[in-house]
């Protein structure tokens, strides 16, 4: 392995998203990044240098029969190098401008077995080398769109006055009275597990949603959203589904369930318009290779008010299709994929926000209607996705509220602080959750969340 | 408890922080928020209005001896209302506009159990009604900083070309070889831990540190930072430790120790500028309540150049100094908090860089210098606070790295990932971890850690 120290006195690294964007000829410049391809002129030699700021390479020139054109046809894919020289118009297709090697410097080699040799692979095999992957085309692609929407989020909110907060990790209540938790434990291999001897004295678990403690927030700030990762033990090996994985939660005061689907309509809008605008030559490489529909479904997002239908009707519309289901439509019982599916994507053929669900398939938190019989939940459904947001309006009656703890079972007691809410100066107030890695497949077209991850984590996989 | 529907076709809602910046008085106006204090002055009186959105209350007068009037001085601290009405330039002082009350609803009441009457109340009673506190001034305004803190981390990598990615929080390896750690399980009270029956079929950890797996992706996209929750499961029950906090790590491929300083110190400097600008108000409050010398210490940080001195210098100036420390300063030994804060506080009187650090205290990952005893690690600290930032230039050699990783124990096969980033295209490389919740002890001046999350977690304290 080769390491040599830069020379002294040279001009500052420039990173290639920039020399792409140049606006005119460059003299003195320096780039340091990986090498993606060498092809051998004889004579002269053109290299593809990628430093992971934009998926295109900056194209490298080296001529010369001692200086740069030797040292260029001993590199190999995966090295990493210096270059520097002078940006030129290029007369090459694909570029405008390529870099004219002055000096290239070998900083580390690449043995034949770094496994990203030229060729496509399959994202099975990529994700037994997830270290690795992001010095591809699609994972380098992937991850600086996960970045740039993770920002789009944080700019969404707070440009409507919404204050980020970061609710537990670590908590000691459950918040959906269901899901299955991991639990925390100090003790070691072959011991009993003790919860009251243990760290916190009493059972710990990873959390599975930040609402509860967001809605404290909201009922203080106004307004307030999380963005954290959440965690399921569900031991279901599913493309769709990891243990690990990051929450979006709103949760905002004086916000009727109207204002919440108002709200969950407009940040996805408002990601699908980023994605194609901000994150276009990533996006593109999916919309070439990965899913040949996505600039479509993205439009249909962009370019529809979502359909606003209860419950009562998507069951109705369920039970009136003539397609089959795997399991029979039934009011009463929740949705499943395939029926969230067919109903955004045959029979509204758009975004869909189903709302009015029955309470008996609902969470205690949410409000009961004057109906008596279902909640103010709501969930926006998208093509090729189904599910991306779930929410609802909470019940912030006192009495109603501890009616429907007691009726599921759940101790009043444990949920002191969440009812204290309700004492004083209780309000009216929504939210919802979206599953971060869903908008990224949203978005790409990525149809497995293990690749829209940069270390997924299922049953038995832990690596990394 | 009362709960009255708003009236149809009224206005929409406008947020207290808008209001007291309006540039003209407005008609049709409507706030809802919460009452802090009502005052009676026979024939009118005066409401309090806090929305959340910013420190500072919207004044209400209420006139008319039925409707509006009778309404307010029936209201009690706590209450959620809404008001609508006019607002109108105030004669008063401490604020250019105040709220004609047209007419008040009573949203949810609240009983004199309200424990947030008006009067102080400790910090430490405070921390048990964590869901309460950010109803007060103080803790609205530290939640508030929060998150513009937050933002302002993500903008600054995001201005300087750094791909924000999500490391994972569950890992199978321990990042430090050192630090004690949370273990998951999904096994119940009574069982006997048993990793390779249990989720991941091996020991499962909470993170202490995203590092490993950044290094990855910062020799592949360039430069990344993390931002995220990592754990400490030590058992120490002091002001600065909690088992759950927030940390900031990046890391940049092409970048040496100086880049790392350069970039530590542009990093401290521009948060403590964006808290005295974009939160001034907030600030403000904890500058006259909480510490009288906070202007002058963010002063100090934002317009010193930082220090910078080796660890053998800084151990030669603790030697020579009169100062009495609980633990004697000597080479080869890990700098106590004592040590840190008498450098930066007596010795510099402004922040410090201390950097090449002994090896034999360091972790494995860290580049060994040329002197062979001492690795290229940096601490960053400041006054009052102490070690605020703590990096390094990686160990980019695979045989150097491979030496360490033996010397120190560990096992080679465990770190096969990690060293594959060695044996192909391997390059120089830095980054750092910055504690969040210091910094916001830092533009704070809040002392305990507990103050700055919004529900902490510490032995024994899992509630909320």
């Amino acid at each position: 392995m080769a390491n040599q120290a830069p020379p002294s006195g040279s001009a500052p690294r420039s990173r290639v998203a920039a020399l792409l964007n140049a606006s005119g000829p460059l003299e003195n410049v320096l780039v340091k990044g990986w090498v993606r391809t060498v092809r051998d002129q004889k004579g002269f030699a053109f290299l593809e240098i990628n430093d992971g700021s934009c998926l295109k390479n900056l194209q490298v020139i080296a001529e010369g029969g001692e200086g740069p054109y030797e040292t260029a046809v001993s590199l190999t894919t995966g090295c990493s190098v210096q270059v520097s020289g002078r940006l030129a118009a290029s007369p090459g297709k694909g570029q405008d401008w390529e870099l004219k090697a002055g000096e290239i410097l070998l900083i580390g080699d690449c043995p034949e077995s770094f496994p990203l040799q030229k060729k496509r692979h399959s994202d099975e095999f990529l994700r037994t080398i997830a270290h690795l992957r992001p010095r591809t085309n699609k994972f380098g692609a992937l991850f600086r769109i996960r970045s740039s929407m993770a920002l789009a989020v944080h700019n969404f909110f707070a440009d409507r006055g919404f204050v980020y907060i970061q609710t537990p990790i670590i908590t000691g209540s459950d918040c959906e009275g269901a899901g299955e938790m991991f639990t925390l434990t100090t003790q070691a291999k072959g011991e009993t597990l003790a919860p009251e001897k243990d760290f916190f004295g009493k059972p710990a678990y990873l959390t599975v949603s930040g609402q509860l403690e967001a809605e404290m927030y909201a009922l203080a700030l106004g307004a307030v959203y999380t963005f954290g990762p959440t965690f399921r033990a569900e031991n279901s090996n599913t493309s769709r589904h990891a243990a690990e994985f990051w929450m979006i939660e709103p949760e905002a005061a004086f916000a009727d369930l109207n204002d919440n689907m108002a709200l969950g309509e407009e940040l996805v809008r408002h990601l699908a318009s980023h994605a194609l605008e901000k994150c276009s030559q990533d996006v593109d490489l999916f919309a070439r290779f990965v899913d040949k529909t996505l600039s479509q479904t993205l439009d249909n997002i962009i370019n529809n008010d979502f359909v606003r239908m209860t419950y009562t009707e998507a069951v109705e519309a369920l039970q009136k299709s003539d397609r089959k289901f795997q399991y029979q439509p039934m009011w009463g019982k929740d949705l499943q994929t395939e029926h969230e599916r067919y109903i955004t994507e045959e029979y509204c053929k758009k975004p869909v926000i189903v709302y009015d669900y029955p309470a008996s398939i609902k969470p205690f938190y949410m409000r009961m209607n004057p109906d008596g019989k279902t909640v103010a939940a709501m969930d926006v459904l998208v093509p090729r996705i189904g599910e991306i947001i779930g929410g609802s309006q909470r019940e912030e009656r006192l009495d109603m509220l501890q009616a429907r703890i007691k009726e599921m079972g759940l101790s009043e007691e444990e949920y002191w602080w969440y009812l204290d809410s309700r004492r004083f100066g209780t309000a009216p107030h929504s939210g919802f959750g979206m599953g971060f890695e869903r908008v990224l497949m949203m978005v790409t077209g990525v149809s497995n969340i293990r690749d829209v991850i940069p270390f997924p984590r299922t049953p038995g996989n832990v690596e990394f």
